[in-house]
């Protein structure tokens, strides 16, 4: 198999883990007899830095010549101040909108050997595996108008929470795909009781449910699903959630089982290319070190070798290997225990190889 | 002292736990020597199937020749299906909006003897003690519009998020207020990198900041506030925001210490009468057993003592009773644990007037 993948390494230690993943997929390549090619392209901070703006039109090319996305993390505080407009987080909402990137899959997932570092107690982590599907290019996050007002003589400002229903349908649409994969259970969520969006979101899920009757729904709203998350998380296969929501949800999810530093996620269109990034961010304060975590990163190319290149054993390889070295007791900096050996992000990213 | 108390009892549990509020307020007023005064008005279901609306004009109009308000719980699975409008929260929505009740605040507290049944390690929760300010008349709980639409032929959906600036002030400066009493510590979060409604957020809470020098603000990400929230709440003193990230994220806060059935709620307007509430829902598969926990209105009872009628002394009687009751291992259903002898929501509220 041929295939051109683009590298949006980022700001911080998205270059240290890019790094990593592009290795990984080499190695995977010569072992499977792959052809994988990889270009380069600026996004975020260092994007802005050099040409002025965090999605420079060279990088949108190259997404769209590809054949899958590998995105480190973007942001750090030299671009904090900056006009919102050319914020490196611009840049990614951008290429979501640019892409059509409006399913983002995170799955959460225990590790046992992990547990340790959990903020919650081992009896309610133990075996949590759900998987998150965010709406990701409508909602407030893009609604128009967003600007500052006057009302009546009174400075004001507004956001807007706009859907098509087509949009709501095309996400509800994949969560069922991907839940008849699984435990053949949706949880969608939604604020019905206050929302008219919500209401719209739910009378869309019930009509896509007719179309999968192997798959349960539920309805949640989103404030009882806030708390459930912590005190239930077992009882979710599939989480389905417009934007706003399931930044907030997704992002609460994330540190149930103490991975955060582990956890990948994707961003699917309709027709590729797909985006794949770990949901940690840019983390500028160990940037540069060599002692990020450089797995979340690499298991979001086993992701991409699964829902891009539908390459299902090469990714269940990776998978592997990222689980055989945690159990044999390698572990960067943010998952050490106290007292525990810490590996550089280097050495970890050469025992995941060594595991393939 | 004298004071007319508004009792709205409304669903489920409500009456149950009403009832021992008020069973309470009556010992404190003897004790004291206050003479309080109940009058009781009808919200949510009840309402509805009497008067054919969730909040009669009459209630509107006990409650504003009230000193304080004292709300037990509303909705339930039999009016679910009824038109949204006439729907048993529209009912608390609308009080909100008639009264001005524009700060919410939600404690949480830790209850060292409660502290097995939280989801969370004990060394996360040891000492939490944080409040929730949430803005409770704004944002898109009554944006205009919020209406199905079309959209060039398409089925389309809007809700807006509208704020004035001096509502988003005066619930920050409420914030700030209470911190001052406090930690001295506030943290205000919003989505200032998406929404422009959150940009100006934060530059009113800078402006509103400079009134309080003795305060501190951190700014904080909604999505990442979900995260700490689970990870590290003893970081938190005051948390300030707005209206649905407040639904979202007091909800979380509720269930970390593993007392939910213990948590009390005040919502301030700017002239009062204010309104007092536990948080727990009205729990309609319980409801007329005699097993709910009364505590979380007792202690809203006691809330209204101190913020309604600055009766500090009195107020703190009640917060020690209820701790000693709970110290002496008195335990309703729900915060009992397996094989613990469980107390009837009577014997509850008997025990707490006991050790008044
Ligand atoms: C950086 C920010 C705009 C972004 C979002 O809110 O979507 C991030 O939090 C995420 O979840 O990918
Ligand atoms: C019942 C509902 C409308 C309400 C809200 O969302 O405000 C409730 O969740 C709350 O937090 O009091």
């Amino acid at each position: 198999m041929k295939k051109r993948i683009a590298v949006l390494p980022g700001d911080g230690i998205g270059k240290e883990v890019a790094k990593g993943a592009v290795e990984i997929l080499q190695a995977v390549g010569e072992r499977y007899n792959h052809q994988f090619e990889f270009s380069y392209g600026m996004i975020g901070g260092h994007a802005i830095d050099e040409k002025g703006k965090p999605l420079p039109e060279e990088t949108i090319q190259l997404c769209k010549e590809s054949d899958a996305i590998l995105l480190g993390a973007v942001g750090g505080p030299k671009w904090d101040q900056v006009n919102p407009d050319i914020r490196p987080e611009r840049g990614l909402l951008q290429i979501r909108k640019e892409l059509n990137l409006y399913a983002n899959l995170r799955p959460t997932t225990y590790f046992e050997s992990l547990a340790k570092s959990s903020p919650l107690k081992d009896e309610v982590i133990q075996g949590v595996d759900l998987l998150m599907v965010r709406e990701l290019t409508g909602g407030l996050y893009f609604g128009q108008p967003s600007e500052r007002m006057d009302a009546n003589g009174e400075s004001a400002v507004v956001d807007t929470l706009f859907y098509k229903k087509a949009e709501m349908k095309r996400v509800i649409e994949k969560a069922f795909i991907l839940a008849d994969k699984r435990r053949k259970k949706v949880t969608s969520i939604d604020k019905a009781n206050v929302l008219e969006s919500s209401r719209m979101w739910r009378e869309t899920a019930e009509e896509v449910a007719k179309d999968y009757p192997h798959v349960y729904l539920e309805h949640m709203l989103v404030d009882n699903a806030a708390m459930q998350m912590v005190t239930n998380p077992k009882q979710f296969d599939v989480v389905v959630t417009e934007n706003m929501f399931g930044d907030i949800l997704s992002d609460e999810a994330s540190v149930l089982t103490g991975s955060l530093g582990m956890l990948p996620s994707a961003s699917l269109s309709e027709n590729g290319p797909y985006l794949f990034e770990p949901i940690h961010g840019s983390a500028p304060d160990i940037a540069g070190k060599n002692v990020a975590n450089p797995l979340a990163m690499i298991l979001s190319a086993a992701m991409m070798l699964r829902e891009s290149f539908g390459l299902e054993t090469e990714a269940n390889e990776v998978e592997r290997a990222v689980k055989q070295v945690l159990d044999a007791g390698f572990r960067t900096s943010d998952i050490a225990e106290f007292g525990q050996q810490v590996t550089s992000t280097t050495e970890m990213i050469a025992e995941v190889k060594a595991m393939l």
